[in-house]
């Protein structure tokens, strides 16, 4: 490979030729191979730099402390950025300074020697037009340009992927509870037969808890919208222009669409991410509920002959390298999978969280890129569960109606007109007997034929549907 | 140890026989030899069983299923466990059934018993006034019971004790916050030297974790004043009269005090309990925000000779059993082992809740368990460090004086001056030569003494204070 | 409350009058007013301090630094300690110092306390025939007492109770396997019907997940066995005398009966309890084996009638406070919400044991509680389990040939004879038409009614059992 | 893109013209659109059944079930596998279904359609010479590929990885304990001054937990070196042929060069994984003492003027975008997100661990997913650690002299020539004073001049070196 010599306050580095980046990511590069194939930090955290930097630019311009044509520069990279054009040149990983610094730097030196070549310049010039850290980190530091960058990332996905992806499952268990509203079906408590209520009423309850798991996510945005920038190194703000921090807020919003403001306390915005501790435990909250909902969904459909078998679920694909004909549960298997990497993803998340030290948290990396995980997982998972199962779940009526009609816990209807004592009664010898309730009751005269079909009927004992 | 014979629907069992339950609390004890010295149902849930109990037992009488005799005497009952008067009869474990039956029909059988005792019957009494099905659990099953009285339990707890609590600490640490405010300290990242802030600035960036904190559990209580009575065996409501469950969170709501309302859907209510996640969500991320205040005021008091000692914190107790004179900071020791705690207890509190099965959660005990553990750690933990630590801390002046004046980061503010690269030469010059920042920026000749002296003015890098 | 007046370097302080304590344990009770009514220090803790001062009383006295006659007495008070004649003495809970320096001192003062009276003497004696700190103590500090006193709890704990209720419920699930070994069932991949297996092989998995869980346990025990005693201070063991650490050792080894033995580096024994995580990660590999297990289990006992019903389990209690005759897999939930709990157990140890700093891990409370809590609970669960369902698991014969003949899966057979492509064919059209499998083999002319029945026989498809 | 078309048994799939894999493979990229750029199966676990395959190709053709061209042909592609040629096919993610059966069938369908190539043939052929599941899966299923395949990468992984990195690291810090064992320190508990002790000392306390972490991972390789191969679908080992399972385990301990067995109860090896939990929980036990070692280094080389200041590390890279000059503890803080990783990780790992159910653990890539991620890390992650940081570690003599000099805790040497108290008293007082031990000392009248400077010697404080 060629290279070009760059240099920072270290002294020289070999960069590769045509690298948009210099020193300091070369440094990060060698000083730090970990999981290079694998952990690069997290495209979401580049674009929101992009952002993140044009708007600083913005703001520093009308400041006056940028010029015209420096800010215009960096605006344009940010926008080859946005576009995709420049990915390969952020090759920096997740496990590398804990603030981020190497990641900030990695921006700053891609936009400045890309905009100097963008002005006409060659990647060889001693001096470039635009300086990584005296124009492109103008009144920034890392210390507050990552924070700003996690939240705008988290801010993002949150509502471009993670909220519709669950918004559009929930509608989905929506409109099947509304569809399976009168089916009648058992109930199951403790895994066993217990009354009956409908598969729709059942639905609902998942529905329900999705409402809930988005309002709790809706619950923590306002601690994520509020934005680090301007605190620079440990909060204070030093060598930032006055109005700077409230401004390029405003400016990134402008940018997004999205109503970031800056934090009123920079002190903690620097030095503790409880915002994404927060906002990842309603993330976390949602993963519980899609486990209870995938597992439910997967328990229904067991079967086809020896399980549950109350629904049916689209056959995807062969499910057995050896069993042949066999139909697995796959959409469910991939969703809790989901759910289980969610919950381990929020211990590293929370460790993180609470081991800042004064001034700075230096877990900002993988705390943010356990966010941006679990959040791209529960949105594309909830897309592919919703698209690949949900949307096509079917009742398997025949089976429904032998289970609700073979329950012995509709004697529980028998409650109030007999008494609990008499009822269990009734109930323990037909199964022990091996009859049914009717026969059992009349049996043991507690009720007579016309009374028990009077009282006891499954339909009646669903409450209002 | 004398007894008596009670009955169940399962046939005899001996109780001791001065005991208010029966058959089923004294079966739970025989089969559930696990930890009974240690894990007793929380007394927070014995007590929102009566509130439970007594607002079911009027919401009956209401609704004209209940005579006003028995009502009363649930009532009389009920208000006697709220007096703390019965807490011996209540001694269930965590480790039983799922559901929590066990000890709903452990209240069961105290109310109905104790309240034929007040009625003037005897322990002995073959029929008893009240039954504990028929009667006291009217209109309720354990699967919608147990669950409301997590959520009166959660809710209860967390405003009555830590939300005050944490409320309490954030008043003290913003009142040094303001005390501190011009008191001007080295800034640490990284743990290492950097720009100046004021110990005040320093202090508000804790208090506003916990305002952040205080909102964060906020926001989870209306998930929580939803309650799950009304819902019976799976959510339908069989046997209920109507208007009860709406009648009943109305009961409650007026007994306790606290905003209960019916949930909407009473199929999540039994199956999931994703409030008590998103709440202990919440709970967790005020823990991370602990670990970190606590580690800092710790490492902050560090010395007292050797460390960083810039503040003094209160001397409770001899620190050791070996070492004459020391004084350890054991309250922020406390507080971080709860801050480990609460966050395994979120742990515990996830995989109960992902775990429901159909129309029933059968994690309960262990979900409510850990919650309350977390929000009394918090709550005591919170009050027990403010009063015996926070209260007490003083700055220690002349550490702090002497920690600001040597620092090579006040280089920082040379930056708009003579750019980044150039101070960054000041700086590692004067660490290689271990000189001031002033001899070596002059040596160099970059700054004037005077431009220098104009410059680098910690207390004017501090930002409006 | 009558007082008396104790004194510490600190000052004085007024102790209840008749309690053995002194001023070290009352300070420690006013200052951590922290759940002190649900989490003292655990008492194997207590009994361990017991075991750990008799030994070093011994050592110090063949040292020739304690007298003969002091010696004897602190031995007596441990023992009257070990009997749990001084239950009530030890008050202090876990939130206290990060080094359990309170709870060791409350030892220490108990002891010399005690042992004064047991002299002869009087609790307001201002001279005392044993002084806490420099008799009881000696040659200790609390910063090689309590991990001494940790490792001595987990052992014990693991050796006398958890291991033998895992090995009690893996013998009962042995020999259900055998018992059971030749009941040819349906298994189920994917919860979908599968090949068949027999229910002996199906419990031989448990079973073996046991003994590998117990073998993983076993494998932590070394690290376990190593104590920090002699470290005293930093670990560097001043105040010591000459070969006091091996000796005391090998006196805890005599006194307990379990191979203790001196850490090799006692640096380590003081700043981490690695020990401690990695045993407690065995404890936590068990209770994943008995979440799988118990889950099982309750899944194969479900029903009685819409489930999959193949194995009984005892009826234990009545299940259901509203409907009457219902009997749940309590057992099962109380062992499955257990491995809750020590999955959150485990996390709350990790961050504890993470978290040391220097010379000292003050995290030692809170990983011992929750160490013991895992064990604690691991094997009353076992044993609550193993007692009150294991031994009476029973398999429903008619529903486990019901299902094994109703299976798709058979087909499998026929892959090594017609090929994987034509079995799915056969199954799935078998599947869509509702025909059994020989029907729908033999209308696709892939086999002849004779071949079928030869090749398709389910107890063939179990291997050698 | 052009297409052909390939066929499984639900019919027929557009496939890319040019790729080795065929209908199943593509099924599962259209079906599982989750996070596919970042999250493909891990290329240790293709590795892996590269070695797997070509076992059972030899098993198979020793058996006499496969063709000599077969089984050599099926050996060509999984050497070239081996060698990374066919990296490209293999698109799969983590987010399929649980058992892993897309990934195996990516492996079977890429065997035999590059097989047909090499032997000549055409991806268009409409036969091929090798059959994906009749021949490239004779004798298996995913039930036991996949289960295999995790042991597989899991051990290599853990043997060339990750125990040569923990052991580099380790002997790196016994090397500096060495050097730097006459070096006399200030010891710190409580992060408090507490008695001295010898630097070297202090690093040994490190390089044993590292030893006893190694200690813990060799301790977990029996269990995981059990291989379920041979178990097929549900553990039966249903078609295969006779000593299938014992010769396949063997063919792979010799391809690999590991002492791989067949598992003893294959009923466990598919239905639960807990060689991946218990092995996992030693990689914790690992990353816990991680977090402790580079938070103390950390510590002890803050500053450089304001901090601890006892070490000094490399500076690798600048380490502020602002603050000129600043250089940080990169490594550490790259080290540490490795430890929450690890530790976020472990929980996803056991709660996969707990939630198979019946014959299968449908867990599988996420299980296996997180264990090679923190195998990786932990294996980098000391890697560069070592390299990087622990290496260039060196003592900086005037603040560890300093620091040593001033401690007030000096004064323990004197509990045994003056008791407790009056050495307590010594050092509040000089505390207090702010003088220094030996003047407050003699000024009390406890010891002469003499008698101090005899007994106080900090270098006799920290025993035998």
């Amino acid at each position: 490979m060629e290279y070009r010599i760059e240099k920072d306050t270290m002294g020289e580095v070999k960069v590769p030729a045509t690298a948009y980046y210099g020193a300091q990511t070369q440094r990060s590069i060698e000083n730090f191979k970990i999981a290079q194939d694998i952990n690069r930090m997290p495209k979401e955290i580049i674009r929101a730099f992009a952002y993140l930097k044009k708007a600083a630019a913005i703001t520093n311009f009308d400041a006056g402390v940028l010029s015209k044509e420096k800010c215009d520069l960096i605006g344009r990279v940010c926008d080859e950025i946005l576009d995709g054009k420049l990915d390969d040149e952020f090759p920096l990983v997740v496990w590398q300074t804990g603030s981020g610094t190497q990641s900030n730097m990695n921006v700053n030196e891609v936009i400045a020697y890309r905009g100097h070549v963008l002005n006409g310049g060659k990647l060889t010039d001693k001096e470039k037009v635009l300086h990584p850290n005296d124009d492109v980190n103008k009144s920034q530091s890392s210390n507050d340009t990552f924070p700003t960058a996690m939240h705008i990332a988290a801010y993002t996905i949150l509502n471009e992927l993670t909220l519709p992806a669950i918004e559009n499952l929930k509608n989905t268990l929506v409109a099947k509870a509304k569809a399976f509203m009168s089916i009648v079906k058992i109930g199951r408590t403790h895994f066993m037969d217990a009354t009956p209520l409908t598969l729709g009423q059942e639905f609902s309850g998942y529905a329900s808890q999705l409402e809930h798991g988005i309002k709790a996510i809706k619950n923590t945005l306002p601690h994520l919208s509020e934005l680090a920038l301007g605190g620079t190194a440990v909060g204070t703000g030093i060598n930032t222009p006055p109005g700077y921090s409230i401004n390029v807020a405003q400016n990134i919003a402008k940018l997004t669409g999205f109503p970031f403001q800056t934090a009123e306390n920079k002190f903690e915005s620097l030095a503790a991410h409880d915002a994404i501790v927060e906002a990842h435990g309603a993330l976390k909250t949602v993963a519980v509920s899609l486990m209870k909902i995938a597992n439910d969904i997967r328990m229904l459909s067991s079967g086809p002959r020896s399980g549950i078998g109350e629904i049916h679920i689209p056959d995807n694909e062969p499910g057995s390298s050896i069993m042949p004909g066999k139909v697995n549960p796959t959409q469910c298997e991939a969703l809790t999978m989901i759910a289980a990497q969610v919950m381990g993803n929020d211990v590293a998340i929370s460790i993180g969280g609470a081991t800042g030290q004064f001034e700075l948290n230096v877990f900002k990396p993988v705390m943010i890129y356990n966010f941006l995980h679990s959040a791209r997982l529960i949105g594309d998972g909830c897309n592919s569960f919703n698209e690949k199962c949900a949307k096509g779940i079917e009742p398997i009526l025949d089976n429904i109606k032998k289970h609700v009609d073979n329950s012995l816990m509709l004697v529980t209807a028998l409650n109030t007109k007999i008494g609990y004592y008499k009822a269990a009664e009734i109930a323990q010898k037909a199964h022990k007997e091996n009859t049914t309730l009717k026969e059992m009751a009349v049996k043991l005269g507690y009720v007579t034929p016309e009374q028990f079909d009077e009282w006891v009927i499954p339909k009646d004992m669903v409450g209002k549907i």
